[in-house]
């Protein structure tokens, strides 16, 4: 096994600053081969609930040897927890605060940690920068080899968000919206959708929610439609290119869950969606 | 040969998402040695034609061995090819739908094949991000050392873009804008133009286009003009330091091509320049 | 010494264009192990002094065999020098105008010379792109092992930017705003502060400033009071945290340096500082 360390960096710090650049820093000088994938510096300043979508979509691409670290950090300087957690798709590094939510609703947790033990922290520890003197080193010691256990008690109650809205009825699917992309496509809650043939089969994502009423429900694409703010769109489609230019559409999104877009122009935009909004789908 | 995989990326997908994080995290789970290296994800939505000009810019300075990876794609999900090119300066993966046009104009192409064994996919194909399904995996395969040809069948007929407008007469060389850079530069398709002395030589770029009249011209760099827009500059220049803050300018740009400059200055705002403007140089 | 290159770069070029993928393509020609970290491309345009203070906040977290390569170049193509700077702490390669002037008040200069051989650049030197011509070889062949001595000849005297203002007296520090950050966050000149108990020594900052009337000065955290363009603030403290959203606080941040915030707001805005502006610590 000669796979480099991967380290993922996800924080709202922006790009302007050297705030970035001063984590990866004290990453090579502690794991000198790490290889450092940036996520997004632009999670909007300290949306907890925004970073655990973003972590949610994208920590099952890396191999799981990989170390997922968050700054992402209202509360820095206060109580909070800095915690680690190892999960069989991967380990996450960063401050107790529910970023880790979506990841732990799907993957069993194998090791949650306080980081406690001084000797993967730096010397000083300022109280306004934990990402530099407390995530950041232990993200390269634990990417460098060191056992998780070594880095301090065990934390069995881990802070969790409340799921997103996610109910599953006999003819409807309520739910909500989760993220606006850079596009401008609307990603909501109800997932994950699978094709077969013309059919959708929708297991519900976040399986530790308690809402979900039914486990598997089937229906027909083309019989179904979706309602949003008062529009409403007929049919499930595959992809953008099935309506024309300027038109809405409802689709599965390729994180396989409800999306509604609108072909080569923004959905959230022309039909006045944000994040939170409801969301249903009938059939 | 122990020079690790080199793959760049170059998306529309902005810096907000995890959508490049991902397809990072596709690639490293398949080739965990590869160097990653953006170019931009900030090409405008969509936009071939602008995405062309980014690639013929920055191709030529890599290793011969890197795979440029790309995803400006607003026909995914329909029927256009998802495409692999072999050049002696380098490889590339994309859509069929004409983002390798200026590098083909100036590069022989050695080998050009669709993307359709799956065994270089992602077992299961979103419609919507074939970025994350097709073509990082073939970037990842591909730097990895798989042979171009094992992807699938022969491409005789990639889709190219028009050339940039590019027409040389006895004393008049016609041309357009091509891109406004960060900084307000007017990069122009009048090139590629070389100092000897104080004479510039100019051998047309693109030098697919049927529309060049001459092999090459020669002309003096004092004694020519630019006009565009109603504005006249006297004289090509080697730098900005020529004139004084404030001043418009032409000169050679970093590329080889006529640029339009306002010296500590955006030439793009105070000449009123965008792409697709006509530009003529006189001698 | 198995550890890789790291090379860092740092430019006011943005995200838009190719040019900072053009550097990376030069330096992967030349080593094609290096390890290549952005602190930021987001420099306002040709601003010098906030380079210096960016790369003054960095360098210090990377390994010493680390080297920062600057492109902020308001002179290309003028007659200012392409210089190598080497300190215990890491090697520096930029233009010589002042970018590295707070680095250079802190860490002794153990070679300084011109970027002169030929050997080291490209072989056709563009007079509007050092970056990709002269700087990137350079720094990808100072990574790589040359001697910085094989660079060209000796820089006595690179040139440096007035330190930042910060006068100690008995009772009273003056300084400047230094930096505004991507959350609001203002800091000041007055540093570096280090905290005992409840008292916070000053140990001055940039130490080749002349100005500095003392070495070393003591007080109490909670006597001492900031005032900034019409408004005290009581206090330094040691976190946001200390003060209810929405309040403004002192605090010492995490560079050591007296920053002016408010709790999950901006401070800069909320309380109209801008860089430059003068601030004052009493007690």
């Amino acid at each position: 096994m000669d796979a480099s360390p991967v380290i993922t960096l996800t924080t709202d710090f922006g790009l302007d600053d050297a705030y970035v650049g001063t984590m990866k820093g004290v990453i090579l000088s502690i794991v000198s081969d790490a290889r450092l994938v940036d996520i997004t510096h632009r999670i909007a300043s300290q949306d907890v609930r925004q970073t655990a979508y973003v972590l949610y979509t994208v920590y099952r691409f890396f191999p799981p040897h990989t170390v997922h670290l968050v700054v992402v950090d209202p509360g820095v300087g206060s109580a909070r927890r800095a915690i680690a957690l190892r999960t069989p798709r991967g380990s996450f590094v960063g401050p107790d605060n529910g970023v880790f939510s979506y990841v732990m609703a799907e993957q069993p947790l194998t090791a949650a940690v306080e980081l406690a033990d001084p000797r993967y922290r730096r010397a000083r520890v300022s109280q306004t920068f934990h990402g530099r003197d407390i995530f950041a080193p232990a993200a390269a010691h634990l990417a460098a080899g060191v056992p998780i256990d070594q880095f301090g008690p065990l934390v069995p109650d881990p802070v969790t968000l409340p799921l997103p809205h996610l109910q599953v009825n006999p003819n409807v699917i309520s739910g909500e919206v989760l993220h606006v992309d850079h596009f401008g496509n609307v990603i909501t809650s109800i997932g994950c959708l699978f094709w077969e043939a013309e059919e959708l089969t929708l297991r519900p994502a976040f399986r530790g929610t308690g809402e979900t009423g039914a486990q598997e429900v089937h229906f027909r694409a083309d019989e179904a439609s979706v309602t949003a703010e008062g529009h409403e769109i007929q049919g499930v489609r595959r992809t953008y290119a099935e309506v024309e230019p300027g038109d809405a559409l409802a689709l599965v999104g390729s994180t396989g869950h409800l999306e509604i877009a609108v072909r080569e122009g923004s959905g959230a935009r022309e039909l006045g969606l944000q994040v939170g909004d409801p969301v249903e789908l009938r059939w």
